[in-house]
């Protein structure tokens, strides 16, 4: 697709960019109680417990509005309100977890690792043998804060063997990297419609171990958010409590034929770290350096240093990238001066490499030639 | 525009049906953090307080999801944890916001009438005068359970004289039946995008007194349903706090173009009343009887008798209207057998015309002769 400023290609956490038949789909209007919306949903939600390895242990919840929707309904339903959560911070999305719980006013406690840096299973666990209250482990796939890729896998398994339970906030992550009930114990993974799925925002989901949520009655802090309230009524008859987001979600249901099409998991991975690939090559034979080792980097989003180029502004450099048809994100970490470029939704290599070009012109008209970070 | 089966006309209480041009701003992708999207939002905003009569007084704060999340972000950010609600309830809807105080642990007492019945306002100031704990009242402007307009300038009157806050949820009725804060006063009322604004689903707010939204930082139970953390932000920056639904905003913004191409809340009511008049007329002479008296009909959706003919069985008769092209929705009363015909969304008296005509061949075909109600 060619970008342009009148449509620019979205190089961002979400939303994304998507495709053409997905954004078809949004042309029709859907009674929500007719049964042809009502097969549509069970699609769908059949489809996302497949993609997470949970068929006939977990189910999958759809909820209204943004992933943190999904995150607090997770957290407000399933960490019952005399339990407690340990929190893995390094970014953004770690502290709102905790902050979620603040406001829920359920106990917690958090262990934090720099922003480049994975927490480590070792230290989990060691925090996890101290701590005999905490009934919850809560951690994030891919910490969009700055794009780094936390150690899932080893997470739930020191979680498992502590005899606790494991809620993953995999929001930009859920379809590009494999999260699999069958070999990674997890009670809860959330995740969104308009991320690594590439469909348009409006609803998020959990698919969660059904005992788990079965447990869960009377837990919730918000009716709106009552995961076990929407499970139960959608059980029931097949349908959503409140007024679903009808457009959202035939979209979505079109954007997982594509995934299916594309090779699900593993097709979207590997487009996904092709572009990665020719975006942090490209980046860095201009003279850009990454925020993050490569050992750590998710082919996700992908933090850049600002250069130390005194010439160097970031609005200036965001709208000269805007007017030539791509759209990037200011950076979010609290440690460093950055911004963030995303190698997800409906984008190629073609994409990734125009967005480098485009790069290499606006850096040359700003005058920035010191390209790497300060020291 | 002419029914199908596949693409039918829906005669709910939402979602509706939506003009050609709205779902066409569906297609296209934004970043939401764009100035354009900014901008989008800022003008949506602005429209919505105008429609309310708020210029001044009160703020336009979007919310994520459902109708009932705006619900429910009203009820807890602006009823202190202290405070006290009286919910005026004739019908479900009144009785979900009881559900939701349950839900937030704030105290509530009810003051009920039949679903038939509108609350008297003279027993909701003797219910005030006696309960002078309760600082807020919350009523529904039109009960979509069985299209009942309630008093609302009247129980504006009697709260504001004892001092008391109102909160409306004005869900079915926002944008056709006038509630202006200029001469009605009320620190907050709840709408959709999907209701007679003839938006897609997936997006709410809440027009709210400011002063009352500056006073309530601290009081919400959730994260994601704090409107004062929310337009904290938004005034901030101009972003959502969350990922919004990009599509569905764009295409709300373009429903606001054609409401005031319309002519405002005068020209939508003054179509939306030619609708209600068409099918009730239409279906009286096909021997069917209303639920409710004229003088407390609101033009937005109504309830019929289900006939007396042991012949009907609603789901026979949903199946021969949704296969003619209109799709209508069961009852939801608990004091009789009902269904339901909705007059809002991209629907004209033609369109109701044609309706009625398919209801007289569906009870021609199932044999139904006697369509009152049962005695």
């Amino acid at each position: 697709m060619p970008a342009s400023a009148d449509r620019p290609l979205l190089l961002t956490p979400g939303p994304l960019t998507t495709a053409p038949a997905t954004r078809q789909a949004l042309d029709r209007d859907w009674g929500s109680r007719d049964p042809a919306f009502i097969a549509l949903n069970a699609q769908m939600r059949n489809r996302l417990v497949s993609i997470a390895g949970g068929e006939g242990t977990h189910v999958c919840v759809p909820i209204q509005g943004s992933g943190t929707f999904a995150v607090e309904a997770a957290i407000g339903t399933l960490v019952p309100r005399q339990g407690k959560a340990l929190v893995l911070v390094n970014g953004a999305y770690g502290r709102r977890m905790a902050r979620i719980l603040e406001y829920l006013g359920r106990d917690y406690a958090t262990y934090e690792t720099a922003e480049d840096a994975p927490p480590d299973p070792e230290g989990v666990d060691a925090a996890l043998a101290a701590d005999a209250a905490a009934t919850h482990v809560l951690a994030v796939h891919c910490e969009t804060t700055s794009g780094i890729l936390n150690p899932i896998d080893a997470i739930a398994e020191v979680t498992a063997a502590r005899g606790r339970r494991l809620l993953v906030d995999a929001m930009s992550a859920f379809g590009a990297l494999r999260l699999d009930a069958r070999r990674t114990p997890f009670d809860a993974v959330m995740a969104s419609a308009n991320k690594c799925l590439e469909g348009v925002p409006g609803m998020a989901f959990v698919v969660v171990r059904r005992d788990a949520l079965e447990a869960a009655a009377g837990n919730a802090h918000s009716l709106s958010l009552d995961l076990h309230d929407q499970w139960t009524a959608m059980e029931g008859n097949g349908q959503w409590r409140f007024t679903p987001p009808t457009q959202v979600l035939a979209a979505f249901n079109r954007a997982l034929d594509l995934f299916a099409d594309e090779g699900g998991i593993t097709g979207r991975h590997d487009r996904y770290a092709e572009n990665c690939r020719v975006l942090i090559d490209g980046m860095r034979a201009l003279g850009f350096e990454t925020f993050l080792g490569d050992d750590v980097q998710a082919p996700i989003i992908v933090t850049f240093h600002a250069p130390a180029d005194p010439r160097y502004a970031f609005d200036a450099f965001y709208d000269g990238l805007r007017r030539r048809g791509y759209a990037i994100y200011p950076g979010k970490l609290t440690a460093a001066d950055t911004f963030r470029m995303g190698c997800i939704g409906h984008l190629d290599a073609d994409d990734m490499r125009g967005a480098v070009a485009a790069v290499a012109e606006v850096v040359e008209d700003m005058g920035v030639t010191r390209r790497g970070r300060a020291t």
